[in-house]
């Protein structure tokens, strides 16, 4: 047995929604149901740049589709099947079996069939592309907010963003913050049920994953509208309570990897919408309203703005 | 201007056959016609292993779509949509540029259209995923030759081969030959409308990436059946012609990345192909049969079985 068998040995499955699987030249899909059409997202992450040398194999193979399934839940997508390519360094079979051990225990959570792939020996690297399935002009797309929509927000953000940076050396935290952070980071929870939730209540929506105000400003950008946040509703993290007021701040609003979504929806939906919330479990907080104009401007207790200059998680800036 | 908005300048275009394109969380693409599915694959090309560090970015461009035409062609699939997942050591306008307008080039010829991406900083890497759409029943996979069939293969085999054993330094070819054998390996061209019009007449088909012998291994394997090439049919790039018969029968046998397309079809098809060869001015050769039993076996003028045992290129085997 050659390593190439290796390899498909962890990754090929019988094939359960796929007219035909992994192992010819095309996997061969099933069209959408009638009314729907596909959705599809890819995403590429790079050992050094998204995530670290040595990583845990089981939550790196949940990351690079985890990631993937968040665009998914942004559009109001349900998943349907995705394909990887992988290169590796070299084929370690207990790597292989973590890895594909993480990647399909949330494949089957999301109901979600891997239906073709491709491996070769390189630096660490995976790209994941998703499809999914929405209804014709039913996709929760960037484009569709409206001056005085609320901005919403999932979840809590900042932590994961904490974890990059101890990682990275630049800050410590405590084992007990540290535990939590890292879990924000490794195994991002894509919001699948909220987005497809969403569909009926929704006009704008995306992921957050660069960070709340870089990313609430592809929505404006989008949407042709500003809008203003107020960093006081902003839904922090708990674990961040004791970090200095600025730590919180550069980590909630443009730390990025937190994969909530970030939405907006007309005020007469906000009583259905904190009752999505109780539904889900899940905290839905509104953090601010859509205006006339440009730019996202996040505004402190006394009202005044925050410099957020420093925007997103740019992939090629000097960091 | 950062490099992410420079970098998206080079691969945003309007959506055509798109719902929605580049820019959102999802691409929305329609679904296949009444009677198709959707057929899909993908591939990832690494700098130092798929190809030469400081290859010329336009050929890159060319290449990395054409060898996932290759797979869509060899499925007897339409293009229909493609995403690409790019790994950069740097944003270089001139390389993206030439990059970019290689990429595009084949895709208008091809009738595929863009739809996502993702682009990040990383050791030099490609990831592109197509989908097309084939009858339902009707797509050409690797389990349906039959004992009896004909073993054809389209085009000249071995070119690409030796230029990439001359860039390696283990070969030093002449002037002519290596313009004729790199323009083979830089520039593949995707067998497509070869794919449709097979359809009609072959009962397997892959792509010839890894080497004749390796990958029609994968249908023998897949079909249940033997095979049997007769060495003097096959179709030796006539560039090679004044090699040693033992590199000739390497090169063509087992050196890959040809591109050309390998299928099976009943005898009462020939004169079929044969005007089809015509028709496409694509030379198609009948290799050999299909036959009960396991593996490939080339025999020579003598009818002496040839040691092909060095199979095809594998990605993980010490090369």
């Amino acid at each position: 047995m050659n390593e190439f068998d290796l390899i498909g040995r962890y990754f090929a499955r019988p094939a359960r929604t796929a007219l035909l699987g992994v192992g010819d030249d095309c996997a061969l899909l099933p069209s959408p149901p009638p009314g729907e059409v596909l959705a599809v997202s890819v995403d590429m992450l790079v050992e050094g740049r998204h995530f670290f040398a040595g990583s845990d194999p089981r939550a790196l193979g949940h990351k690079t589709l985890a990631v993937n399934l968040s665009d998914l839940a942004a559009m109001g997508a349900s998943p349907a099947w995705f394909t990887l390519a992988l290169a590796l360094p070299g084929a370690d079979a207990a790597w292989l079996a973590a890895f594909s051990g993480g990647l399909f225990a949330l494949a089957d959570t999301a109901g979600i069939e891997l239906v073709g792939g491709d491996t070769t020996r390189g630096p660490l690297t995976m790209s994941v592309q998703v499809a999914g399935h929405v209804p014709a002009g039913g996709a929760l797309r960037r484009d569709g907010a409206r001056a005085g929509d609320d901005v919403w927000v999932s979840g809590h953000l900042g932590a994961a963003a904490m974890a990059v940076q101890h990682r990275a050396g630049g800050i410590v935290l405590t084992d007990e913050m540290l535990a939590v952070c890292a879990a924000r980071l490794d195994w991002p929870e894509p919001r699948l049920a909220l987005g497809l939730s969403l569909r009926a209540h929704a006009t704008a929506a995306l992921d957050v994953s660069d960070g709340l105000v870089g990313d609430l400003a592809h929505i404006c950008e989008q949407s042709n509208l500003g809008a203003d946040v107020d960093w006081l509703s902003v839904p922090v993290d708990p674990v961040l309570q004791t970090l200095p007021e600025a730590a919180r701040q550069r980590a909630a609003l443009s730390g990025g990897d937190d994969y909530e979504l970030c939405f907006t929806a007309a005020p007469s939906a906000r009583s259905a919408i904190d009752a999505l919330s109780d539904e889900l479990g899940l905290p839905l907080t509104r953090v601010g309203i859509m205006r006339p104009g440009k730019d996202v401007t996040v505004r402190d207790a006394a009202g005044h703005p925050l410099d957020t200059r420093q925007g997103g998680f740019d992939h090629f800036s000097p960091s």
